[in-house]
C-alpha cells in the first residue's frame, strides 16, 4: 500500500523543516495556508501540492473603500418597541455592533415599518439619519413596533469573528458585492492578476465565494445571529432589482426578516424565499464560474471551501455541477459532516479537515492525552461513515509547530493517515452493499442533503441533536441514504426508495408544518405506505393540528399526540411488547430530549412507554416512546427521538429493516455487537468491521450470505476480511 | 359550642341502630340515601333532616318504553376509516356499546360524512340501516372518512359505570328527554307524585337534571369517552329545531362532534358552541325551576347534586340564581373542590361529601391506618379552602355499616366533624381579610370558577396537574380570586383586580388561543400591566406562535419559547439570581411536567434554569423555569409548572405579591413557615393558624399590622388566636 498521498498539512514561514519532517511521516502531498498565515516562499520544495487561500470579495480594502456603494447589504429587524403614544421612535441600530453594519440611509425606500401586535404595515413614519431613527406617527398605544432596515456590511463577519474570539489585529476586511457592476468586473481583473503573480499555487482554495452565511453581532461585539444557511447577505438593491425584472414581483423587507426569523432552515420556506435562493443560486454560479474559468486558464485547481461565503453554491443544489469546481473542502466533526463532503457530486476530489484544529485551546502543555484522545474519537466517528463514502483526501489545520510538540499526537495521525489511505484504496471506486435505500422527507429535500437540522455549523444545540443523531446513525450504516422534499412527494416517490424518515417537531421545515395538511402529500404516502414501504416518524412526525389529531399520519404511525383535545378520550394501549426492534437494546433506550404526551392508537404495538411516578388512581396512560404499527402491507415505526449512540444507530437499522418487511434480510454484511458495524464491497468481494468503541468488542460477523464466524476486534480496531477467509 | 349539625351521613334500611350510634357521635343532623340504596322506613327517627335522592330523567322505564323517540340524542363520530376505493362502507358503530347507544336511523338528516383528510364534507352516501353502515360512492383513495352520527342513549351512563365496574345488578335505567312534549308533562306530573309519596323527605336530593355530562363506553363496555363538561346528551332533534328557530341558524353536527374533540373545555369554543350552551342553560333553567317549585310547593327543599346530569346547570352560569334552589352538595377531592362548592351563589347552604366513600376498596380488614390516613390527609387538603370560604354542611357517603368496622376511622371523624362546626361557626359569616386579588384568566371566565384544567371531576391527568396545582394552592391562600375571561379584559379589566394569572398549554382554552392573536387583548392587557398591576404566566401563557414569538406577551413576560425558529439566535441571559419570590425555596423546585425550551429575553431576570447535561461546547442556553420581569410600573412572573405543594403554594403567594408590587406587604396575618397557613377574620378579630402537614411545625406568625410571635403547631393542627392574645 502506498504509504504517501491524500494528505494536506498546514504550514508556515517559520516551521520548514519540521514540515519536511512530519510531511514525510503523515505522507502528505499537499501544503495549505491558513487565513491569516502565509505561506514560506519555498513552499514547493515540501509537497507536490500548494494550496493558497483566495477570497471573492475581501481581502482590498481600497477597493471597498473607492465603492463604498457596492458593499454588500442585509435587512435586519430593529428592536420591538412599544407604543406608549401616539408618536414613537425607534433607534434602528439598537442591539447592533456598529463597526459590522450601518443603516443604509440612502436605501429606505425598501424600508418597512410593521405592527407586530396586528401585523399591518404602516405608512406613517420618517427616517432620521441625524438622529439614527425612525420616527412613527400615528402609532397604535400598546402595540408594538419594528423596522425592518436595509444595512450595509462593513466588516466581514467572519474576520470580526476571528478578531474577537482569536484575538486578531491585521487590517479589518471590508466588502463588496459583484452584485454591482465595477465590483464585478474587479474580481475578475483581480482573479487574473493574482493567480499571475502566484506561480507556485495548485490549487485556489477559494475561502469561499460572493455571500457569507448570516452572522451578525450585537453593540458588546457577540455573536448576536448565525445561520449557516442564512441568505441575509445577499438582499442588494442591485438583486433585489434585477429579481423584479426576471421574476414579475417583488420582493419586500420582510419577505427576508420574516418576523425576526430571517427565514431559518427550521422555518417552511415560502415559494417566495424559494424563488429568491434559486435567483441567488442562478446569479453566484454565473458570476464564481467566470473566475473558475480564469483558474482553470491559469492551469490551477479551483477548490471550494465549504463554509464563510457559501451562500448561492450549495454542493446539493441544481447549479452546483456548472461551477465547474475541482474540489471541496469542509471540517470534519462526524460521520454526518463526512458524508456532507464526500457525496457531492461534480467535483473531482472532496477532502476533509479533522480535528483538533492544531490551536492553543488543545495543544497547551500537559494535554498530549486529551489531544490524542480527541483525534481518536474524532476518528472512530468520522470512520464509519468514510468506509460507507469515503472522502478523497483528508487534511489539518492550525498551527503545525504546535501538534509538533506532542510526539505521541504526531505519531497517531501517522498512523490515521495510512489507515484512512487504506480504506481509501479499498473502498474508494467500490460501491458499498446497501440492503435498503432510506429516504429523510423535510421541506428541503436534496439541497439540504446532510445537513437537515443544523443551525450552525457543527455546533451543538439541544433542540436538534435528538434528531440529527438520526443522520449521524446513518452515515455508517448499511443503506442508501437520499434526502428529498414533499415537493418530490407529490411528483411521485422514487421507485428505489424503501423507507422514509420524517423527523423534527412539529411546525419545523424538518417535520413539515403546512405540507402535512395537502392531501396530495397525504394520499401519496398512504398509498406508497400500504403498497409495503416503511414509514419512521421521530418527535413530531407529520404534524398539523387539525380535526382532533396532531400527526396528520396518525393512521399510518399508530400514534398522536396529546396536545389537550383528546384527554377526555380514554387510551388502553399501554402495554409494552417485546420485538425485533428492540431486540440489542441492553438498559433504558436513550431518547435525547424525548418527546411528551404521545398515546397509542388501537391496533399499534407499543415497544417503550414511560409512567410518570405520579400517576394516581390507576390512572396509567403513560407516555409512547417507541411504537409499531401495521398499514396495508407497510408498515411504521414511531421513536420519540434518537440522538445518536452506537445502540441507537442499531435500533434504527433494525426498524428500517422491520419497517421494509425485510428483517429476514438484515443479518448479511452484519456484525452483531451494535458497537461494531460491517461493510461488503460486493466489486471486490471484501469486507470490513470497524470497531467503533475504545474497548476491545467481541462480534458474531455474518457475510453477504448469512455465514456466521466468531471475531474480536482491538479497541478502535478495523478488520479486513477477503471473501477466501470467510469461508 | 354546638357539638351537633352541619353533618350528613348515609344510611340504609339494614344499620338503623348502628346508624344511631353514629350519629349521635358524629352530630350528623341529616340522612341521606344513595344511589343504588333504600332508606329505612323509620328514618325520621334518626335525624332532623331526611335527603332523598330523586332523578328526573332516569327511573321509569314504562314511561322510557312507552316513548322511544323521546330517548337523549347524541352525536358521535364513527371511526376514521380509510377509502382504499371509490366505494367506502363505514360501519358506524364501530367501537361503540350497543347497551349504550343505537343510531337513529329515522334522523339521518343530521348526518353527515366527512372526509378527514381534506376537511370538506361529502353528499354521495347513504346509510344502510339493515347493514349497520353508511356507504361512500365516489370516495377519494387514501383519504380517511367518518360518519357524524345522531345516536339514541339506551341506558344512563353512570349507571352503566356503576354495572361495570361495582357490579351492580338492578333494572337498567333507560331515559328520556324533556326537551319533548310528552317527557316534559310527565316529569312534572310524575315529581308532583314522588312529593306526595314521600313525606318523610326534608330534601329533595336531585342527582341531577335534565342532561348527564358525556360519557360514552367502548364495545367492551369500559369508558370511551368521559368529559364532566360535555354538551354531548344535549342534542335532541326537538332542541336542534328550536335552536334554529330562536337564533335563526341550524347547528350541524359537526358543531358538536368538533373532529372527534366534541368541544371539551381544553378547545378554544367557538361562538356557535357558546350559543348552544347559552340556549341549553336557559331551557333547562326553565324546565327545571318548574320542578324545583312543586318541591318548595311540598314545603321540601331541591338540593343539586354537582355531577351526573348537571349539564346547563352550571352553579356559576348566568340562569343559575333562576333555579332557586336551597342547596348544592359536591363531592370533595381536596381545596379546590371545596371552594368550588363554596362559593356556589344564591342557595342557602353548601355541603362537601368527604373522602373516603365507605366502599370495600378501603374499608376492608387490616385497612384501618391507611383509612385514617386518607380522611387526615383529604381534611387538611380541603381544610386550608374550608377557613377561606368555609361550606355550610359535610357528609359522607357509601356503606355506613362499613365504617362502623373501624372504631379509631370513627372517632377520627367525630373530631373532624367538631373541627369542622368550629369553623364553620367562627368562619361562617366572617370575611376573611384578602391582602390582593388575584383572577384566573381563561377562555371560559367565571362561568368555569374553580374549574379550570379538569377532565373527568376529581381524577389526575398528566396534562393538567401541573396547572391545577395553580387553583389548589389558590384555594387556601389569603387572596381573593376570581375567574375571567377574554371577553371580559376586552370589555375592560375589573377595578378591583391587582395580579392576572394566565396558565395552560398552547392552543388551550386555558392558555387562550387564538384570542391572543386579539390587538384589543394585547393592547389591554399591556396597559393594565404598566399601569402598575401584576402578570404571572404559567406553562405556555398567551402563547400564539406568529411572527418571531411564541408568547404573544413575551414583552410582558420577558420570556419566549422557543419552537425552532430563533435557534439561531444567541441567547445570553442565563444567569440565575436570587429574589424574594424563591426566599421560602427549600431545595429543588417542582414544576411538575414542567415546559421545555423556553429562554429569557434581554432585561428580564433568570429565577431558575436548567441545564442540560448534555450541552456541549460552551452552549449553555439552558431552559429558563422560572423568571421575572418589570413592564412599566407593572411586573410579570413566568414559571414553567406548578403542581400543588407547600412550597409551591408559597412560591406562588410570593409571586402575587410581588407582581403587584407590595411586597412588603405579604407579611400581615402571615406564618412564616410554609407547611403553615394564616387566615384572618377582621370583623370578629380572629387569626387561625393551619398546620397542612402531619408533623409538627415551628413557625413566626405575623399579625395584621406585622407583629411577630414564634409559634409552634401540632402535626395537622389548627390554632385560634384572638386579637388579645396577640399583644
Amino acid at each position: 500500500m502506498d504509504r504517501r498521498g491524500k494528505v494536506t498539512i498546514p504550514t508556515d514561514g517559520s516551521f520548514i523543516d519540521g514540515t519536511k519532517k512530519i510531511a514525510a511521516l503523515w505522507g502528505a502531498d499537499a501544503i495549505r495556508d491558513c487565513d491569516g498565515t502565509e505561506l514560506p516562499k519555498n513552499v514547493k520544495e515540501l509537497a507536490e501540492k500548494v494550496y493558497n487561500t483566495y477570497f471573492i470579495v475581501r481581502g482590498d480594502n481600497r477597493w471597498a473603500e473607492a465603492n463604498p456603494d457596492e458593499a454588500h447589504r442585509v435587512f435586519l429587524m430593529s428592536e420591538r418597541t412599544l407604543a406608549e403614544s401616539a408618536v414613537l421612535e425607534i433607534r434602528v441600530m439598537n442591539g447592533y455592533f456598529p463597526e459590522q453594519i450601518t443603516p443604509d440611509w440612502k436605501n429606505i425606500k425598501y424600508w418597512e415599518v410593521i405592527d407586530r401586535t396586528n401585523g399591518e404595515k404602516i405608512k406613517d413614519w420618517r427616517a432620521d439619519e441625524r438622529k439614527g431613527i425612525v420616527r412613527i406617527e400615528n402609532a397604535q398605544e400598546m402595540h408594538e413596533y419594528t423596522v425592518n432596515f436595509m444595512a450595509k456590511v462593513l466588516w466581514h463577519p467572519v474576520q470580526i469573528y476571528n478578531y474577537l474570539t482569536n484575538g486578531w489585529t491585521c487590517e479589518k476586511q471590508k466588502m463588496y458585492d459583484p452584485a454591482f457592476p465595477n465590483t464585478a468586473e474587479y474580481i475578475k481583473r483581480r482573479m487574473k492578476e493574482w493567480c499571475a503573480e502566484h506561480s507556485e499555487t495548485d490549487v485556489v482554495r477559494f475561502t469561499t465565494f460572493l455571500y457569507q452565511f448570516t452572522l451578525i453581532f450585537n453593540e458588546k461585539g457577540k455573536e448576536k445571529y448565525v445561520n449557516w444557511f442564512g441568505y441575509g447577505l445577499t438582499t442588494s438593491p442591485a438583486l433585489l432589482e434585477a429579481f423584479e425584472e426576471e421574476y414579475g414581483y417583488r420582493l419586500c423587507s420582510e419577505d427576508f426578516v420574516d418576523g425576526g426569523c430571517y427565514n431559518t432552515p427550521f422555518r417552511v420556506p415560502s415559494a417566495r424565499f424559494l424563488d429568491w435562493m434559486e435567483f441567488i443560486q442562478r446569479k453566484v454560479t454565473k458570476t464564481v464560474r467566470e473566475l473558475v474559468d480564469i483558474v482553470h486558464d491559469y492551469g490551477k485547481e479551483a477548490m471550494m471551501f465549504l463554509g464563510d461565503d457559501w451562500i448561492g453554491a450549495e454542493p446539493y443544489g441544481k447549479y452546483f455541477k456548472e461551477l465547474d469546481l475541482d474540489a471541496v473542502v469542509g471540517s470534519v466533526g462526524g460521520g454526518v459532516t463526512v458524508r456532507m463532503l464526500s457525496e457531492i457530486p461534480h467535483v473531482k476530489y472532496r477532502e476533509g479537515r479533522f480535528l483538533p484544529y492544531f490551536f492553543p485551546d488543545t495543544f497547551f502543555k500537559g494535554n498530549e492525552e486529551n489531544a490524542v484522545a480527541e483525534l481518536d474519537r474524532n476518528w472512530r466517528t468520522a470512520r464509519r461513515a468514510i468506509v460507507r463514502k469515503p472522502l478523497d483526501r483528508i487534511g489539518f489545520g492550525g498551527y503545525l509547530s504546535l501538534a509538533a510538540k506532542f510526539p505521541k499526537f504526531v505519531e497517531r495521525v501517522a498512523e490515521i493517515c495510512d489507515e484512512f489511505r487504506h480504506i481509501a484504496e479499498f473502498a474508494a471506486h467500490a460501491t458499498p452493499h446497501c440492503g435498503l435505500t432510506v429516504a429523510i422527507l423535510n421541506s428541503w429535500g436534496r439541497i439540504r442533503s446532510w445537513q437537515s437540522h443544523m443551525v450552525a455549523h457543527e455546533l451543538w444545540y439541544q433542540q436538534i441533536y435528538s434528531y440529527q443523531g438520526i443522520l449521524e446513525a446513518l452515515s455508517g450504516l448499511a443503506v442508501e441514504v437520499k434526502f428529498i422534499s414533499f415537493e418530490d412527494v407529490r411528483n411521485g416517490i422514487e421507485a428505489d426508495i424503501d423507507v422514509i424518515i420524517n423527523a423534527g417537531d412539529a411546525g419545523t421545515a424538518f417535520s413539515g408544518g403546512e405540507n402535512w395538511k395537502d392531501e396530495k402529500v397525504l394520499s401519496v404516502l398512504r398509498k406508497w405506505i400500504r403498497e409495503g414501504h416503511g414509514f419512521i416518524g421521530v418527535g413530531e412526525p407529520t404534524a398539523y393540528p387539525q380535526d382532533g389529531r396532531t400527526f396528520a399520519l396518525a393512521d399510518v404511525l399508530g400514534v398522536d399526540k396529546e396536545i389537550g383535545f383528546t384527554l377526555s378520550e380514554d387510551k388502553y394501549n399501554i402495554e409494552k411488547k417485546r420485538h425485533f426492534i428492540t431486540e440489542d437494546v441492553a438498559g433504558e433506550i436513550d431518547y435525547g430530549e424525548g418527546m411528551k404526551n404521545v398515546y397509542a392508537l388501537e391496533g399499534a404495538e407499543v415497544l417503550d412507554i414511560e409512567f410518570s411516578e405520579r400517576c394516581k388512581r390507576n390512572v396509567n396512560v403513560g407516555e409512547v416512546k417507541l411504537a409499531i404499527n401495521g398499514y396495508g402491507k407497510g408498515r411504521s415505526v414511531y421513536i420519540a427521538g434518537l440522538p445518536y449512540s452506537a445502540q441507537n444507530a442499531r435500533l434504527l437499522y433494525r426498524a428500517i429493516y422491520w419497517s421494509a418487511g425485510k428483517e429476514e434480510e438484515m443479518k448479511r454484511a452484519y456484525s452483531s455487537n451494535p458497537f461494531t458495524e460491517c461493510t461488503y464491497y460486493p466489486e471486490t468481494e471484501k469486507y470490513v468491521l470497524v470497531n467503533n468503541s475504545a474497548e476491545t468488542q467481541k462480534t458474531i460477523f455474518y457475510d453477504i450470505h448469512g455465514l456466521k464466524k466468531d471475531m474480536t476486534l482491538l479497541p478502535g480496531g478495523i478488520f479486513w476480511i477477503e471473501k477466501k477467509e470467510v469461508n
